[in-house]
Order: structure tokens, then sequence, then C-alpha cells
């Protein structure tokens, strides 16, 4: 390969022809991904006691039927989650960054009271969340110590909107018309 | 549930208490989704034709070992690009807007003559990414009328970077510090 690279031990020249595989390490692949935008979300279940965990793995997987998947990795509560047959996935914005750092931070307390309420069929629903889509877990696939999830959603809370948010490079940003590059037509 | 809820069919009255889920339609789940940020990624395989789509599901799953997700639904290419062992995960960033356009519009040109070479195991390189990462493939999840993949991470080739690109509401933003709304210590 002659495009600029990079491996873990050390750069490769450029035109360099590399005979080998670059050396993939657990760090560059987290260097990757932490400068790879995604919106955030709160995932929570009922074991039966409330458990919930901040996601930012969530995306949309099929539209017919709603489907959607997320991983979980480490963690008490990660794997809690994980372990549920339903669950709600909130989608969070801007108003909500500290409800989003309660649920990323281990021991802080998440189920402070007055903020969520059991659904109909149990599940913990944050009461504040922009949209809260309860799921059945269709499919658990493990990769390494990390669990990835497909969901087929049930039922579609929606509720306050603020500006969107987005976490990139252990930081949030929030989407507005001024950071706004174009609008495209489709998807 | 008494949060204040939306049925495509029509609103429930806030603070009644629904006997029976609401309905999802596949309309509500793709409002949901079309509000909720993500990178922008652009996958090719070779089939061995050079193929490859644009992907706002590319999310990582876990670094030990390295492994990331995204799904593919309808379009020859996402297809060839779901049956593919092997595939080149590309980061993308705000200044390929024009290049994740292409791969995300059907029948336009996609490997332009100098925008791409193969690997020395035959996958389409973009040769400007932030980020190339060549996988394998260990596992496709049937949903519905889409896949859900999850891959191994072999190889990563680093190259320039701009401002960080997301997707939301058919629009294109980039993230710079105006955007920033506070950092954080840790994921």
């Amino acid at each position: 390969m002659t495009a600029p690279t990079e491996s873990a031990a050390g750069s490769t020249a450029e035109g360099a022809e590399p005979q080998h595989p670059l050396h993939v390490t657990n760090e560059l692949f987290r260097v990757a991904f932490r400068h790879h935008p995604a919106g955030v979300a709160i995932v929570t279940a009922a074991d039966p006691e409330p458990v919930g965990i901040t996601a930012s793995s969530v995306a949309s997987v099929s539209a017919d039927p709603p489907a959607l998947s997320f991983s979980v990795s480490g963690g008490h509560s990660a794997g809690r989650v994980a372990a549920a047959d339903t669950v709600v996935v909130h989608l969070m914005d801007a108003a909500h960054i500290d409800t989003v750092k309660a649920y990323a931070t281990p021991g802080t307390e998440r189920f402070a009271d007055g903020t969520w309420e059991p659904a109909a069929t149990g599940e913990p629903v944050l009461k504040d969340a922009p949209w809260a889509l309860r799921c059945r877990v269709i499919e658990r696939v493990p990769v390494g110590s990390s669990i990835l999830v497909a969901a087929e959603v049930l039922e579609i809370l929606r509720g306050e909107h603020s500006e969107p948010m987005v976490y990139h490079n252990r930081a949030f940003h929030r989407l507005t018309e001024t950071s706004l590059i174009q609008s495209r037509d489709e998807v």
C-alpha cells in the first residue's frame, strides 16, 4: 500500500510498500474511533432494578422491521444491559449532557427520583429523553469481551427536543446552523 | 407510560396511560434516527471489481481484538460489500464531503482514477481518507432486508485529517471549537 500509513510501532516511510500488514494495536484503533463522531444514547433495562449505560454506538440497521444496533463492553451495568430481553434506547441531545455523563461514569447515581418511570412493561424510561425506543433484543454477537446487540423497536416515545449533541475526541459538541456545511437531498 | 408520547397514528393525550404498546411505523423510526447524529464512513471491497458505499452506521465494538460494526441495506453495491470476506472502512471528514456524497448516490462514478489504489490484498483503498481500516468480516446478522456486519480490524492506514464531519437530518455539519459544549475526562 502506498497511501500514507502509520503502524503502532512507528511510521512507514511514505511510498514504501509494506510486505506484511501493519500491526494494529488496541491503542491505534482507539485513536481512530476517538476521531469518529457519534450521537449519544442511554440504554436502560430492568434487571429487575433499573440499570443503564451511555452508548455512542447506537445505529439504525433496518427500517422494516425497525431495528437498531449497539454494543456494550465491560462493567457491571453493561453486562446487565446486554443480558436483558428488552431495553429502552434513549437518543439524547445537548440539554442532557449531565445525564449522559452520569450514565457514562461508574459509581454515579443514575436513576434519580423524578427523572424516570417504569414503562408498563417494566423497563425504565427517562422522562426527559427526546426519543425513547423500547426494543426487543433479537441477536447478541460476542466480539472479544464486548457484545454487539441487534434489537427490534417495539414502541417509540417522543419528548422535548433541544440541539443535537455529538461525542468526539472525549468532548461534546452541539450541531447548529453555524456548524452546517451543506444540506443534502437524500440519505 | 406517562412520558410525552407519539404514535404514528396520532398523539396520545399527555398523562394518558396507553394499554397497549404504541404502533411503530417505519416512518417514525426513520424520523428518530434522522435526528441521531453520526460520523460518516465509506466501506469498500473487491468483488473483484472495486465496490463501495457510504455508511453512517460504523461504530467501534471492541478494542481487544479491535473490531467494528456497520450495517448495509438495499442496493447492488451494498449487497456486494456485505458479501465480501474483507472490507476497508474509511472514516471520513469534512474535506471529503463530495466523495461521501458520490458513494451515497446510486449511479455516480465512485472509483475515479487517482483517488484509490488496491491494497496488497486487493481491496480498494481511498488514498485521501483520514483513516482506512482493513477488516475481516467475522459475523453477518440478517435483520429484515438489512445485514449487520461485525468485522475485526487487521490493518490501519492513517492519512491527512481535516475537520470532523457529522451527518444529521440529511445535512452535513463540521465540528470545531465553536461547536464545542464542554470536554470530558473519559469515555
